[in-house]
């Protein structure tokens, strides 16, 4: 019911548990390319596992604690951005991404985080939110700078793939830092 | 973070958990205007009352269940929209709405309602919605009829309101009657 | 251990989770005959499926919010009656039916949907009670006739069975109703 | 709806959840009366207290694992039997009962223990059924003997009240020795 | 991370659930041997099963209601001891063991039974602990004579297994008999 | 009933649900001392609060997710250690500790970690093992200082406390970084 338009007609939406099938047929397609890159549990095989993961996301949003929310380009749901956790009561949360290759290239990412981080900071008041990222995942860590984010530390050998572990980054940004880095002309958060 | 403007400077939202102070300040205003001709749930003295509502729609419409979507007009919340039920498996939802006196006589509700219902029948595919009031609320059978709803029947003394019976009226109306009703340049549904 | 003799060497007792052995191998016998006119839950396929049935019941049973009945005949499970919804605060409850091909024809559903109703607006005082059905279900109207209740509304194309929609048929009875109807010399309710 | 006449104008019927009201004023009644011989969850002192334990043995009832019988005499709750265990899968239960002093010495226990244990080894198949009481509660155990239950052995020290330590009862009845006891033109059990 | 040493380089742990596939490998060595002896549900065929026991174990000793803790001879899994029941409220427990063939003999159980005991007559100030055990064990009475504990009671028929049925003897050891029994020189409880 | 003596008479144990009374009077002692230094939940007000920070745990330790260990000295709760989370399947956990005023500078609290480390690296075969504690808390840094951590990261302005708001730093060790710190003499985690 509810729509933001991003560039090149791609639009962000809450992403829910009635878009399962369309979850998991992206999902067919977004598999191995983001596998490396995302949490062990956000990659399912089947609509069993897609709807578990909407499931998860849709009782954690209830709660005001987490939120998916997708990116449809050309009407195909084509990845998203997320509050990985949200915590009100201590003014912190951690927002990320995750893309299919042909969508790629387009700063559909940034531009969907910086409505995530609008809403946050604007509308809720938060003091700051995190991007957690391989240290190796350089189109990665490009968003967070794009974002405004600083690099506050590196967790040595916390993420584990494929039977290697890698470093893992945390950036962040205060609510204070958010306000000078949005252009003044931005919309207003709602 | 998502919004659909409606007329008169007013705007359509997700109500969310977060929202339990603002909703219960607009409760205080409401309460009794709305108390005869609501369910006997959802009018709540505090805000725990508030936050107890905001969670049980969260969790149903976690589950694809309900949903709440609140009007705000000139930035406060005045009232609102809701899936009192959704059942995408049978194909049937019911809407309803309610306000504070000083939002009455905009067409705001008839407005957001048409959005649920472009949403139902467009984007999710329903088969019928219905609406349900007290067969003395003049108020609320206009906006089913302006919603091009037909009376389906009387559910006689069954609305129990203050020690006395009142009936219950069902309107509703099919997928293809909402075809033929909305304006052909309608903003199509997302 | 509760037991209440209809006619004809038929019995009315609670159905619960220790008959599910019992209660499937009746579903065998009733699964085609009743798939139209029931709700798509009830008609399971196996022992787990009536099990899970009986084990719905029996917990808003717990809560007072349902009930299931099972009817014997010559000592066979062979149908019975049911709470579809039972709301004492409200006042309302909706009774309903099933039954094998075998033992149709004999009243036993008429006989034993009256002992729910005497217990209803006798026993627990409720206000009113309803019978849905499909339209075009002329024998289950006629129960409903028969138990002196009155046709409130139609929802059309509610009822979705095969790929094709039907309407449903609203019926109730009240309290005051019931009291008439009844014979004068029934059996007191307990 | 169900009910089984006792002697005396007596009936045994399901105690429910909706009899929350009648059940806290007869433990009004019967409180200070029962209090050193039954267990310590047993006994309440409001309607919530009364209502808990309403809803603990409905829910067990619901998966085939207690069950709760009130005694009416003369239209009055006075007491009740129960199943305090009952376990279908190991063919093991245990009875017991309460009762107000008002209707004490006219058998109503023993008879509708009777109709629990003609149950549970006539219907239910059951192999054995207990009775726990305090060693110097004569009253209790001279049920136990008319039940014609055998004393298996005695807990020491087991039952914990008001600071002082008792000895606790079992009896047991197996179902062959059930059967040899009833009276041949005892009612089937159904 | 704890351990308390037993005789012959065995130890006593508690056995927790990231112990699941020892447990379920200590399991295939003790199955048949043990079947006979021990409670149905105790006695599983695979990982899922043995997680299973460990997770039920885990949430009742979380809530203070039982406890598993396992025998390590030579660091291999060979058995255990547990809390089959603890009602601190009621100062009572129930205690019982299970060992594999190649483990027996060695005292072990009862050693690691005067812990448990010590536990909870020492510095739970529990008033007495049962053991429960077939008629026909006779190595399982022998443990519970050596602990001092007098033969309460015979459950007559009440244990099921393989399609007959045992006895079930009730032994039991009160606080101040423990106090009684114990060498003055014993370790402190903690 | 297990027990890890620390030096100075003091012992490291399970902390649990059934120790609520002591743990909410060591909280008494503790509670201004520490508030600032640890989460905002940790910190309780009476036995409710004391018994669900302990239940919680427990809950948490049942699933292998957390653990709460108490330090007593000269037979008094003084502090204690935890595993404030405990991811098996990702390698990870944390650990962090709190102590009343009396017990400190004994290096209780170093000696514990350490069981806990030898335990979650030697035994549970863990990756790496984090501590988080406020920029201005020179007591804890120090202590991760001793346990051979490494400073990765400062989340700037995370630690919200009294109105304020304070950097928190993450050091971390890896198993490798472990067994080269611990002395080659140390006692084999069990």
């Amino acid at each position: 019911m509810f729509s933001l338009p991003l560039r090149d007609n791609a639009q962000l939406r809450p992403l829910e548990l009635w878009h399962a099938e369309e979850f998991a047929v992206h999902m067919d397609r977004a598999r191995e390319h983001i596998r490396p890159w995302v949490g062990r549990t956000f990659v399912t095989d089947d609509l069993d596992g897609a709807r578990a993961t909407l499931r998860r996301y849709a009782e954690r949003r209830a709660a005001d604690g987490a939120g998916l929310y997708g990116i449809w380009l050309d009407g195909v749901l084509v990845g998203g951005v997320l509050f990985a956790d949200f915590d009100a009561s201590s003014g912190s949360c951690e927002i990320g991404c995750w893309l299919e290759p042909a969508a790629e290239g387009r700063g559909l990412v940034t531009q969907a985080c910086r409505v995530l981080l609008d809403w946050a900071f604007g509308t809720r008041g938060m003091h700051r939110a995190e991007w957690h990222c391989r240290a190796d995942n350089k189109r990665s860590a490009a968003v967070s700078e794009r974002l405004g984010m600083t690099l506050e530390g590196v967790r040595r050998e916390s993420w584990s793939y494929d039977g290697s572990r890698h470093d893992t980054q945390i950036w962040a940004v205060l609510a204070r830092e958010w306000r000078i880095t949005r252009p003044s002309d931005a919309v207003p958060p709602v």
